[in-house]
């Protein structure tokens, strides 16, 4: 997916909360948002979305010379999201379609995305879990996914945001998940999956957790790790969750189902559906 | 008033919708918000907003060659804004304090400004007229007002926006008019009155019009010409219209009365009051 004028204004408005978020120091975020605005000057808008974040947020941490702004908010995400899992497994534990039930969930934890939304609530999450089973699906991709993963020997499941990765979880208990390797970003950028998520939600407990070697917001597999590229080659089926690996890998020449919400009227006139829509979508 | 983050970010937003306004070509429209991202990377944040938006519509103008991108929607505004007046006339005219309820509506219309919102609805003048009676307002500042108004010999009436103007005749038509010139920007800037809205309103027939040289969104002294300079300073009273106004004046050392709605957090803040706040204050 290109980038669009919206974006960039998405990009200055990110770059002015998350420099609130790491200090206070005025001086040190206008150094910072002067240095965003001379690279979003020179945008090449023929490119993906995170194809601009993954230098913006560089910039942020470089000149803040903080690592990690979302540490704390994603260990919050995670910890938040693991609270309602009781109460989830409860409901749904003598449903006759898990997968299904899973499978919206998963994508009502999308909307923990703190690019989109720097300041996502507890409101915000059990608002999307609560509209999740009624929200129209294309049931026609969740059943081709049904059987994508049934023939499948090897999925990569590329996952998107702390807390979101809660959910992912479960739906991915409720695949032969010996077949499923998780993939997490190389690095800390925004709120998305790490190593250290994958760890504290104990994910890798129950699949394979790698990482793809890259710090930007989504899948640029020129960017990502020669080893993630081989696996990501090599994989029979690729479920990629969030907004970021729809940008980056839309265009791919895979075997990808994107599951997501679409969150952003960038997004949805590109998907060509509303804000708020559950995509499951495949692309081959 | 000085600029802050959240404005360019604001500046961005109305960079993009003008450039939409303008044309569909959208090798232009990159040309332009390209060279508007680069003045931002440079911005001198302790100057007024209205300093900076001068250069960018300034630029915006020069790589469209669009001299007036406002000037049907101004038109419209004027058209509209009078085609409320007679039921307005009607309503009040035989109340016993006319000026109070001009003034009022004088703060309502204020709502018709395309910097802040680039696509004023009807809906909101009717909903800000509606409630303009009911907003609270500084008493103390209005009955200043009143006595600056008796004792001045000379008043400058500068302006803001067109539709506006309609409503601030209506407020100058409760004043001893005869001392008042109302004022207009030099040139198009956004859709703050010029002479062609002091005309078409027939602001010229009830009070002197002169215009203050400058294309800026406000009043910046130093870019105001020579002949408008002078009467600013012999003037012996100032009330100055609108948020362009206020960022611009709002440390000048004069007698001026800002009358305005603070249709954005950074002007809130900055005034200390809620968005929406209908404002009369006095600076010495």
């Amino acid at each position: 997916m290109k980038t669009y004028f919206d974006c960039i204004s998405c990009f200055v408005q990110q770059t002015i909360s998350t420099l609130r978020r790491i200090s206070d120091d005025e001086a040190l975020q206008e150094e910072a948002l002067r240095k965003v605005l001379l690279l979003l000057s020179e945008i090449n808008l023929n490119l993906p979305p995170p194809v601009m974040a993954q230098p913006i947020y560089r910039t942020i941490r470089e000149v803040t010379g903080n690592a990690d702004p979302f540490s704390q908010e994603k260990t919050n995400q995670n910890i938040y999201a693991h609270s309602l899992v009781s109460e989830i497994k409860e409901r749904y534990h003598s449903d006759p379609d898990l997968f299904i039930k899973m499978l919206r969930l998963s994508i009502a934890g999308n909307i923990i995305d703190s690019g989109v939304n720097s300041a996502v609530k507890s409101e915000d999450v059990l608002k999307s879990i609560h509209c999740s089973m009624e929200t129209p699906i294309n049931m026609k991709a969740v059943n081709a996914l049904r059987n994508a993963i049934t023939e499948a020997n090897t999925i990569l499941y590329l996952g998107d945001n702390a807390g979101e990765i809660v959910f992912d979880k479960l739906l991915i208990e409720q695949m032969p998940h010996d077949k499923v390797t998780y993939v997490v970003r190389g690095a800390p950028i925004i709120n998305d999956v790490t190593i250290k998520d994958a760890q504290e939600v104990k994910m890798d407990e129950l699949v394979d957790v790698i990482d793809n070697g890259s710090d930007a917001p989504g899948t640029i597999l020129d960017d990502c790790s020669q080893g993630f590229r081989e696996r990501f080659e090599s994989a029979d089926l690729i479920i990629a969750k969030g907004q970021g690996n729809y940008e980056t890998l839309s265009e791919a020449n895979k075997n990808i189902f994107f599951l997501l919400q679409a969150k952003c009227p960038v997004i949805a006139r590109d998907i060509g559906c509303e804000v708020g829509s559950f995509i499951v979508e495949r692309k081959i």
